[in-house]
């Protein structure tokens, strides 16, 4: 044991003298709070995270995700240790071009970060959902997450404690680094580790404290924490720069890295550098479960007027029989997102995370670093409660899969708080997102089932009322294309989802009166089909676009910027959208108020000419 | 005592009966929510709630929020009970052009309504930032919040006990009706009080369960409640559709107005139609604080090369003194916004709420409730975290001064997490938003000093990197206009904040190749200056847009939006932004590597003509 013991104080100093190494080689970063974790990491990574280096995405693998991500040095002075990536690597953090970023993400070259940290809070929800595709694999695997002290002011932690008590993933396991100090000062709990330990508590979590400095204390911890039948919450006292006089427990050095004398002095205080490697605990041996056949049942079929939410729903029920690894999260809104067929059909594929949407998305995250292809539907406008966890996923290179029902003002009755009316503008701007919206159920079928496979984030607007089949179930929608439901000449009307409809019903109108209209079904909003966009505009003089959303950010952008990259600048573009805050009301009425029924299509398409 | 209790259970009984007929003759709604909150309104309403009603909008009165805002109907037949509104203007409820809408929305024709809520979980931090005002102006007055029980699983709550408790603010209560339905089925925690209680508790509120149909027991919590040292939790036990036997306490009524018939039994069931008025208590006396006189010092003035994050700080700090009004809000992250500039000048006008960006940005819509003045920065990446507050915030007609500082590639080695890539996307599509972005410290501090009288939702955001001063101190900067900082007939690069500067080093290196280049400093990306870019469009073949954001949602959407929108089409457009994951790296490699420094402009430039 005292030749352990040995090893981890060692090991703690080597991880806290690479650390200060790093980043003052970078001239940034954070060592400070990296010393405060060297301790708890080191004894993690040399005797508890069972991990087999050469096959780093196997489920078998214990997962480790730094929560309070600015003390990335400390996590790649650990990767460095277990050999998985050399010194010189190392010492190319924050630099241009590098994967050792100054926050750690998920790059090709660091297969052993699945998950991009740096906005705190998101750890625990992203490594209950790892913990929950253990328990679904069966694998014996575990999580640890490390938070901040500071960063536990997120209300996001406690939500993922509470949902993952629910679950009873026991197989996770939380560190909180008590270091007292924040960015700009002391925390609101400074030393006070009860607080945390009463809260972890009372949420239904194994909670303890320890000395966070203190190894022998962190391995018993740490087995403890293995052995429960809850989750456990480890808060370990800790000192912000440990070990290194000058600084430590003292305020004002957040985020700033050594300059090179104090690094030296530094360095010679911790006792130099080390050049340990440690092997780390291979995993429990593991075979993935045997997964069912594919049912080989047909996609689903619609009789008329069914409403978009309802053929998503459906659709997802009918893949969780084709795919073994289709997990489909709820917020609680499940009879009207329509996940609920899902919950009905297929309850081992289905997780309810309550009204909890940064939750929902982050364990979704975490389910899909662990190989599942995980769907998250709420209402649209709820999901811009979690926007920072969308972004997050697309910096960790996800593959999430949302949903956002209950689009635009034509929801209705209930009003402003429940209409997704942002939702196109802030899926459109995540990198590399697919942004789609179908307006009939065949459409929503195709787009659905087309999205278990696609890379990164893809988000689905679904409709509230029933509208009728526009389609037949042997169409295609491939991703960034369109569809041209009418020919026409004098106009084109370009729409999506609802405004389909309406697009459909003004050009019926306009036919009547002499004005051939085209109508494009630009269900890709992005990737948007520029091609036809670009033909409209040279075939025909005026392109009213309409859109159940914001002016700003969705539909009409894009159709503005994909003309514009073309060059083609022929056309008028004229853009019907929400431009005033709504109240309750009809669909009919709302839509009619908001400027985007037929009667305003035919306007716009009219009064131009 | 026991009239009390015969007016308490009628009032209840009547606020259940409205809650039906509004509902029913809406067709849509939630009676059975509104049912299990009946008594517990009624109590506060009759004897606890100290409203002046002439005078709706006075610091002295008590403010209730139904954070469970989807029981709106049972708010709106209190209002109808205590005389504010009329019967047939509670029947008109969800009605087009009503102003008693699905879910509360402050409409000037309901001034008692001050929030909008029915986005769930976010009664409590709005609560606690009226709370903050009513202590800073010295009044007697409390703040009531209303919460559901599933809603409770929302981390926003969490993150709002815990400011209430560290800010100490015992002139906060929040009533959690704890009916155990949620929408689609039971809550995780049923009729478990003690999950609550605890957890309030080890907050640090002080926590009591009571039988939430037991008026007596109501009003004994009541004014516990209002004697306490601390936050208050009354945990009430209730039932789900109370006294309606057909409903009560079933699933699959959450939601569900009634259809006629059983409206009418269940009125029955409760006692028929009452017409009780009630004369709610009256306001404590209160006169204002006399506000300290303007300091009348001079705005700040700059030396060269001054971040614009810098001159934010500086002069939120000289309005502290001009402005008795004024509160500024933090994240923890004061020393890098510089609203620590405040922090230290004026203290009194500082309010931290540490890492909770929900939280801050709930507690400034309070505050501005109560009539402050209230500014609250972060990062701007991390005003991703609090999109749906933002939201909520622009249904409730909340004027917010929000600043997002680290825009962009340009904070460097932090890496993406930190970087706002798509506030501005976020921000735009908000109803009636403004959005700055000024390019040096004189703008700056101009469009600052603007904010503090904008309506609205404003945000401004700011640069991390030092730059040089553009402008002098005499220089005005309307909203919705624009710089031209050179003129120019071969090309106009458009840019804002940091691209400005990269717009004047293209255009400098333009000029020596004979290209003269116009550069449009856009400040104001809405509303933005179209008259400018349609000149701009009119006078210059190539207009190139350039910003340190996404491609999608930003201002190159802006600028396309503008120039469609006057029919505008001559000149081309090229967009320069962000358009893949970046990484770390020093602010110049990641300019060039996103094709947004001077370089890529001058390409974008002169590969057109």
């Amino acid at each position: 044991m005292d030749d352990r013991i040995d090893l981890w104080n060692e090991l703690a100093a080597q991880l806290g003298v690479d650390s200060i190494r790093s980043t003052t080689e970078a001239g940034s970063g954070h060592p400070t709070s990296s010393l405060s974790a060297a301790h708890l990491v080191a004894v993690l990574f040399a005797d508890h995270l069972r991990t087999d280096l050469d096959d780093p995405r196997s489920p078998a693998n214990d997962r480790f995700l730094l929560s309070k991500g600015h003390a990335a040095p400390v996590l790649y002075a650990a990767l460095k240790a277990v050999g998985a990536i050399d010194d010189a690597t190392m010492m190319t953090l924050r630099r241009f071009g590098s994967p050792i970023q100054g926050h750690p993400a998920p790059v090709p070259e660091l297969p052993w970060v699945e998950a991009a940290t740096g906005s705190l809070g998101q750890g625990p929800a992203i490594g209950l959902g790892m913990a929950l595709a253990m328990r679904m694999d069966d694998s014996p695997a575990r999580v640890w997450v490390m938070l901040g002290d500071s960063e536990s002011a997120e209300g996001s932690v406690w939500e993922a404690f509470e949902a993952a008590s629910y679950h009873g993933l026991a197989n996770l396991a939380c560190v909180l680094d008590l270091n007292r100090l924040g960015q700009r000062g002391p925390t609101m709990h400074e030393r006070d580790a009860d607080a945390f330990l009463l809260r972890a508590h009372d949420y239904g979590w194994q909670a303890l404290a320890i000395d966070g400095h203190d190894v022998a204390a962190i391995d018993a911890a740490y087995r403890e924490a293995a052995e429960q039948d809850r989750p456990t919450l480890i808060v370990a006292r800790t000192v912000k720069g440990h070990g290194v006089s000058e600084v430590a427990d003292q305020e004002g050095w957040h985020g700033k890295a050594m300059p090179k004398d104090l690094a030296e002095r530094a360095i010679e205080e911790l006792g130099g550098v080390r050049s340990i490697t440690i092997t780390p605990p291979k995993p429990e041996p593991w075979l993935p479960p045997t997964a069912p056949p594919p049912a080989g049942a047909s996609a689903p079929t619609f009789e008329d007027d069914v409403a978009t939410r309802k053929a998503f729903g459906a659709t997802l029920a009918w893949l969780a029989g084709e795919r073994a690894d289709l997990v489909v999260l709820d917020g609680e809104v499940g009879n009207s997102t329509h996940t609920e067929d899902v919950e009905k059909a297929a309850p081992e594929h289905f997780v309810q995370m309550y009204i909890a949407e940064q939750a929902l998305i982050g364990a979704a995250t975490g389910l899909q670093a662990l190989g599942k292809t995980a769907f998250a539907a709420t209402f649209g406008a709820f999901l811009t409660r979690a926007f920072d966890q969308v972004r997050m996923a697309s910096i960790g290179r996800a593959d999430l899969r949302l949903c956002g029902s209950h689009a635009g003002v034509s929801i209705g009755e209930d009003g402003p708080s429940q209409m997704a009316l942002e939702d196109l503008a802030m899926f459109r701007a995540i990198n590399g997102s697919t942004v789609l919206y179908p307006s009939d159920p065949y459409a929503t079928a195709r787009l659905v089932a087309a999205m278990a496979d696609l890379p990164g984030i893809s988000y689905l607007r679904t409709t509230r009322e029933a509208t009728p089949s526009l389609y037949g179930p042997d169409e295609d929608f491939p991703i960034g294309g369109s569809k041209t439901l009418r020919d026409g000449d004098d106009v084109t009307i370009v729409a999506a989802g609802i405004t389909v409809h309406e697009a459909l019903r003004g050009a019926d109108r306009l036919a009547a009166d002499g004005v051939s209209a085209r109508v494009l079904d630009c269900y890709s909003v992005k990737p948007i089909d520029a091609a036809a966009l670009r033909a409209a505009a040279s075939d025909t003089p005026l392109l009213v676009v309409v859109e159940d959303h914001r002016i700003e950010g969705g539909l009409g952008d894009a159709v503005l910027d994909a003309l514009a990259s073309s060059g083609a600048t022929a056309a008028r573009v004229r853009k019907l959208a929400v431009t005033e805050m709504p109240g309750s009301g009809s669909p009919e009425e709302l839509r009619a108020w908001a400027g985007i029924d037929a009667d305003a299509i035919v306007r716009a398409a009219t009064s131009a000419t």
